[in-house]
């Protein structure tokens, strides 16, 4: 199998798991609970979200463990938006956001939320100048993702937070999903007061998550309850999962560096194989985030060419993985200005650190392939 | 170890863990990825979801998955209040619920919603015509639990659910986390529109649950996104979540009618023995749940015999694992109407299908000769 949808998910390390398996088997107590086994996974707990502080350079009570990317943008965005609904009601975001924002945004104007979507230039990029311009008396947050799960564009996310720094009661969210790993992001002293991460983009697991909150920042809880994650996030906290996510993250940390690396060259090879195609059309901007190529073919379904691909064992995506099955066309092209023939053609290779060169040429040659033996039966 | 505290959490079963432990291995791939790899994704998913559909006698789009028992029950109360409060903003609960309703239904309160807390006769449990009683023009939820997770008392929903039919513009949620392969529960024509379940209390993962939706419910999503699970509950699934909680669910239905039997046994037999201690009181109506025995040890703090006990590897509770680190009194046994001495020293045993009368002979006699040395030293 050659497995290129890494941004729609990663394969679990085996390592993840263990530690998943260990911690579940062994630690299986409940943190509250006041017996010495409960105690243990207490001690437990507090020394993965000490880790897990440390590996994020932030501190241990500012690390929110959740159930992944969708309930930490939800919580920080939801939970800002219904704690400081009295001080205003305007939020601002892109029009480029992953679903679990722009559809929490939506829910929150169902609610009478204002929100303000601003646009992207052709690269998928917002100006910080036009989030300055947004700001209003009554705004409360600015949310936005790091890196684009489609494009690969990377948000000024960094500058904006030192816009977010000349508007204390302005609270700054980054959706850091698509970035962890790919594209370093400072938090200390950034201006960021919340910050979203995911397990299972880091070959950590599925249902497993981080939301950094800055200290001082309050939240209206989503999950009420017995007063677990700082009372921001109740309920039994999965401690497996927890300890799961400290090892996704201190993999992923430890090869950080050379896996960025290793991922341009290959961003680089695959780019100048598509470009070298007459059908394809490269879509992601040369500033991208390492992991991800967007390319359209114009005149064929994306579906058509993932399947024959797929046949193959080379998987691919059209698209984010969440809004795939919706339509063709995808939104965030669209945004980006790109005609129907483009937007509606999309596919999205996307690379892991264990991605290989040979892997990419396979993937290469299999797609100029599939391509030329469509073309023969459409034409 | 002499576990009884599997109330507070259970021992997962290792072939639960073998299950999750293969899924997420080898069904990595995001179900909503349109490639082949996600289709046996999704394929499963599906299938783990008919699977939970037919041990609980419900259909497969009314199976929900969550992450866990708080988060089914905020998602039952909240996104009922956020979704009909054109409706109506009035909501009527028990006085002795789990935090995970009680903070929830507080919460709402902030948000401007009317609470009713029911109060408990002696034994714990709420009056069908007090619930019949409280029901008003602008009433849109009530909300209670099956089975009380401190004493373990019944409350009649299924009795408050003929009464719901009366009303269908008022939803009814139940919170059956304690009752699941404790006391059965009839889904189906009960007049029950949501209920929760959580996979760690019965043998299943933490960070695993579902909450029944009846068709035809509607809910303000928490978690907005990519509209996985019916646009309920969005974020990339946790399969291998889901099919763990599938095989925790098929191991205790099982299991269940004889696994009643047996901790029914226990109980009777524990009951017989701590009634005969002078120093104890049964808390603990006859005709509770099987897997709780509540006990008050007057003069004695809770957290001193439990550590006591603890040093012989006997491990059981004091209240709820989620609030027993807050204070020493039992707002549960206080709303029975049981005085401070009583309430403030409270302990809690639960049993499993898998506790042995050897255990609770040991653990019995292990009490007994704690409580003697620390009156002795105390003396
Ligand atoms: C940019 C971005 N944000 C948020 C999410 C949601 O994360 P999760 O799948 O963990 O719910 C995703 C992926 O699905 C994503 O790509
Ligand atoms: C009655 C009851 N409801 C809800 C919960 C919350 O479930 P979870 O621990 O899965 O969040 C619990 C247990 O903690 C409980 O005992």
């Amino acid at each position: 199998m050659i497995y290129l949808d890494n941004s729609a998910t990663t394969k679990p390390d085996p390592a993840v798991l263990q530690s998943y398996q260990q911690a579940a088997e062994r630690f299986f107590a409940n943190p509250a609970s006041i017996h010495q086994f409960g105690g243990e996974s207490e001690k437990l707990l507090t020394r993965a979200r000490q880790q897990a502080a440390d590996l994020m350079h932030v501190s241990h009570n500012e690390i929110i463990f959740t159930s992944g990317g969708t309930e930490g943008n939800n919580l920080a965005i939801k939970g800002t938006a219904l704690k400081h609904q009295q001080r205003g009601c305007h939020i601002i975001t892109t029009a480029v956001e992953h679903a679990s924002v722009s559809e929490a945004c939506g829910g929150l104007e169902q609610l009478g939320f204002d929100v303000t979507y601003l646009p992207v230039d052709e690269n998928g990029v917002v100006s910080v100048q036009a989030v300055k311009d947004a700001i209003r008396e009554d705004t409360i947050l600015i949310s936005m993702m790091h890196v684009n799960n489609e494009l690969g564009s990377v948000q000024p996310v960094q500058e904006i937070g030192e816009v977010a720094k000349d508007h204390p009661k302005v609270v700054f969210h980054v959706d850091h999903v698509q970035g962890m790993g790919k594209v370093p992001l400072k938090l200390t002293d950034s201006g960021i007061d919340l910050c979203t991460i995911s397990g299972h983009k880091i070959h950590g697991l599925k249902g497993t998550g981080i939301l950094y909150v800055k200290q001082g920042t309050t939240l209206f809880p989503l999950l009420h309850g017995g007063g677990q994650e700082d009372a921001l996030r109740s309920g039994t906290e999965n401690l497996a999962g927890a300890v799961s996510l400290v090892k996704a993250i201190r993999l992923i940390k430890e090869k950080e560096t050379s896996g960025i690396r290793h991922m341009q060259e290959l961003q680089s090879l695959l780019r100048k194989k598509l470009t070298a195609m007459e059908a394809v059309k490269v879509n992601t901007p040369y500033d991208a985030a390492p992991h991800i190529i967007n390319v359209s073919v114009p005149g064929f379904k994306p579906e058509i060419l993932i399947h024959a691909l797929g046949e193959k064992g080379i998987y691919i995506s059209t698209k984010s993985a969440c809004s795939s099955k919706q339509s063709d066309e995808s939104k965030i092209l669209s945004e980006c200005g790109y005609s129907r023939d483009r937007t509606a053609s999309a596919l999205r290779i996307s690379l892991a650190y264990d991605t290989t060169e040979t892997e990419i040429h396979t993937f290469a040659d299999a797609l100029a392939e599939s391509i030329d033996q469509l073309k023969a039966v459409m034409e």
